[in-house]
């Protein structure tokens, strides 16, 4: 054999996977490198590793037809609002002195100063304690049953918290056969849905049930059933991401109520339309109905790793997943980062992440939508690429697209939907949820807004408890 | 002295400066070149780069001081909508038998059809014939006074034609001391403003005037003045040009009308709100009047260049310039390209371009806002990306931006103010109108929208005569 001479090649052609490191030391010798953004999975925790390789590997083909059975219900639910009723007469499985709250369930012990706040509201509006202390002693003592809302079809934002006599809207699902509910969003101000339990709080309470939901309820009779997402998709075209900002569809459903509202004979409907008129966010709870009446029909489905439940409370947080039907995976609620607090407040004087709201973004709301709207922009960086970045990765973590729900700024695709526990494990991107944030202690209610990651832990838990079910 | 030998260069650089054929020439021989977007200005004609020389050059610096002062009343006019009225009230210059119309001054043997149906039904509905035919032997022997609405500080859409009875909306620019009017919108269907004179158009007519009018003119002054452009600067952020689209900003209105109109103790309430409810143009005539007062408070400005007005009428086309007050420079109105038409309609059966509405496109709204608005895109290329360029496009021939209307696809940029009628001519670009189009002779009302090319002749024309005015 003869001996060839090592010849070195005259160029090279780097592609650099992982670090961006290696390949920038080839970029500063002049020469071009493609880097490939490549991690360890699952950050490399073996336990996780091996999950994701049976999920992936041997299950995966059984999970993906399951997932797109989850999706399908998701893209296809039709949530319509169909009553404005009090709950007791609706929700099922309240008994006299339940109070439904935000996020799992949990010990009052545990409860975060502004829910605390607002469930004491709650019980004081009910009439089962005439003060905010003649709450706490009730509630402290096991006088008052309290639930998580989610468990009973309900999802209500920030610290709402809701006793049999609160209105709630009602929304019907007849392809899935199934209902959800919200309740009425309480406004702006010093209100019990962002921790306040003044005299004031419990006034809006009050007034909510005795006066506006009447007067909603007889409009809504003449309307007939509102078709929620037809309104969230035109929303979308017109700047909301329909959580964090919900004016457009908020006005497109008063336009729709204005010939109803006006024909209701009600000496109230002068003060019920100058809180509507003045209340942006009236949309926020009726979009939550419909996503968790989408989101439930989701669930149950066998073997599915698709989100269909996500919640907060201010001191937990936990998710559902289909394929392990109502078990709820928790974790420590995160505090709301890419936040823009009022003067005066900041990230050392809020509470943790809080509210049912979360579930608008396993649906291609909220954080999903981010593309679509200016407003939401100014969180994530102050500009439309930052909010389109906001989608994208939440694409990364998503089964599919909305059919409905189109984003202008990316081509008028859809915007994504079904969080697939897998991906979120595997690529460690939880999803990011548009949110409001409370004073964590003083009762003063909302002081900023943002962008909370949810934590990755319920997520990691609830995927080797799939594995384990599937495997 | 010593002969060199000629030595070619081993590589070339090309900039390409016009006609991209030399360009292309280069790159398919796989060098690289660059191409510089330049033309002869304004087509090369003599006479017209003459004046441009005098315009930007010997007298360019006054010119430019004038039309800051032109743009700054453009960007700084407050129109406050302050009240409904009767025309023949408040509206100069109105004598028993006129009727104003939309765009320039017209001999009514030159009325295109859509615009003399209307005028028929207006003259029907002011009571002075009692059927088309008898409104037209009436006006064919002079028997009403026509004039053109922009001569009267009113600007009307489509086809609209009112007589003296009609209702008008208020609008008052009190930074300028000046006020504008529009007509109510009356609505999608067969009506007159878009060439329909049935007896159903007539009724249209008299309703807005008996029934609607009253009832609007009672919300407004529970409700006081209506920021118009605060209403538009919102409503851009939320996908409306504010032209082809008004979904946003009507709601937007309707939300601040609603505790209003439901205190109106009156029994034509219902009626009215089902009107509002179901039209989604009600805003386009207030937005229209509020463009109206900034532009006539920027016209009159010595020596400005800046386009101040801007109709049609189905049959001419008509611009003025600030630096020559009211007078009108006229060509044939064009037809509307890029078009969708309804099905079975097509450019054989259309009207040209035609009403007041294109004042919008002059204090960036219309084609200058059609980046901030999905709805655009379809009509210009299917992408916000083609809705992008039509705002670029207007860049070119603007002096400035507005400081209030921001596009949120361009990092929060003001849009395109102030057509410099200079630019116009200089590189052969005009307006972009987003515009409705009416059938050209059947009465069959409207059969599509799209975006009309403003004529250049009459910018030629305008901007000899600046010369000569200035020179």
């Amino acid at each position: 054999m003869q001996t060839q001479p090592l010849k070195l090649p005259d160029a090279v052609q780097v592609v650099n996977v992982g670090l961006s490191l290696f390949g920038d030391a080839v970029r500063s010798q002049g020469a071009a490198a493609v880097d490939v953004d490549w991690r360890i999975p699952a950050g490399g925790r073996p336990d996780l590793v091996r999950a994701l390789q049976q999920l992936y590997g041997p299950s995966g083909a059984r999970i993906d037809a399951a997932n797109s059975e989850a999706l399908r219900r998701i893209d296809e639910g039709l949530p319509l609002l169909t009553a404005v009723a009090t709950m007791r007469d609706v929700v099922p499985g309240i008994d006299q002195r339940t109070i439904l709250h935000c996020g799992p369930a949990l010990g009052w012990p545990e409860f975060c100063d502004p829910l605390r706040r607002s469930v004491r509201a709650a019980v004081i509006a009910e009439g089962w304690a005439t003060n905010p202390d003649a709450a706490e002693r009730l509630l402290s003592t096991g006088g008052v049953r309290l639930d998580a809302a989610n468990d009973h079809d309900v999802v209500v934002p920030m610290a709402t918290a809701i006793g049999p006599s609160a209105p709630v809207l009602v929304v019907d699902n007849e392809r899935g056969g199934n209902r959800a509910f919200s309740s009425l969003n309480q406004g702006p101000g010093k209100v019990a849905w962002f921790g306040v339990d003044s005299p004031e709080a419990v006034d809006r309470l009050v007034w909510l049930r005795d006066i506006a939901a009447p007067v909603l309820a007889a409009a809504l009779r003449r309307s007939g059933p509102v078709d929620i997402f037809s309104l969230v998709a035109q929303g979308v075209q017109m700047g909301d991401d329909v959580h964090m900002r919900t004016q457009a569809t908020t006005n497109l459903l008063l336009r729709h109520l204005l010939p109803h509202l006006v024909r209701v004979d009600s000496p109230d409907l002068p003060a019920v339309s100058d809180f509507l008129s003045a209340n942006h966010l009236f949309f926020l709870n009726l979009a939550m109905a419909g996503a968790k009446a989408v989101a439930e029909w989701a669930s149950g489905v066998r073997d599915s790793s698709i989100v269909v439940g996500m919640a907060r409370n201010g001191t937990t947080f936990g998710i559902r997943v289909s394929g392990l039907g109502g078990r709820w995976f928790i974790t420590s609620a995160p505090p709301v980062g890419q936040a823009l607090y009022y003067s005066g407040y900041g990230p050392e004087t809020s509470a943790p992440d809080i509210g049912d709201s979360a579930v608008l973004e396993l649906v291609g709301l909220g954080g999903a939508a981010a593309a679509a709207s200016p407003a939401v922009a100014s969180f994530v960086g102050g500009t439309m690429a930052d909010a389109v970045a906001t989608t994208l990765r939440m694409d990364h973590i998503c089964a599919g697209r909305s059919t409905r729900f189109k984003l202008p700024a990316l081509g008028f695709r859809g915007t994504p939907i079904g969080v697939d526990v897998r991906r979120v494990v595997e690529l460690e991107i939880t999803p990011a949820v548009n949110t409001g944030i409370l004073h964590a202690s003083d009762g003063s209610g909302q002081v900023g807004a943002g962008i909370a990651q949810a934590p990755i832990a319920c997520f990691q838990e609830a995927m080797l408890a799939l594995r384990d079910h599937v495997g």
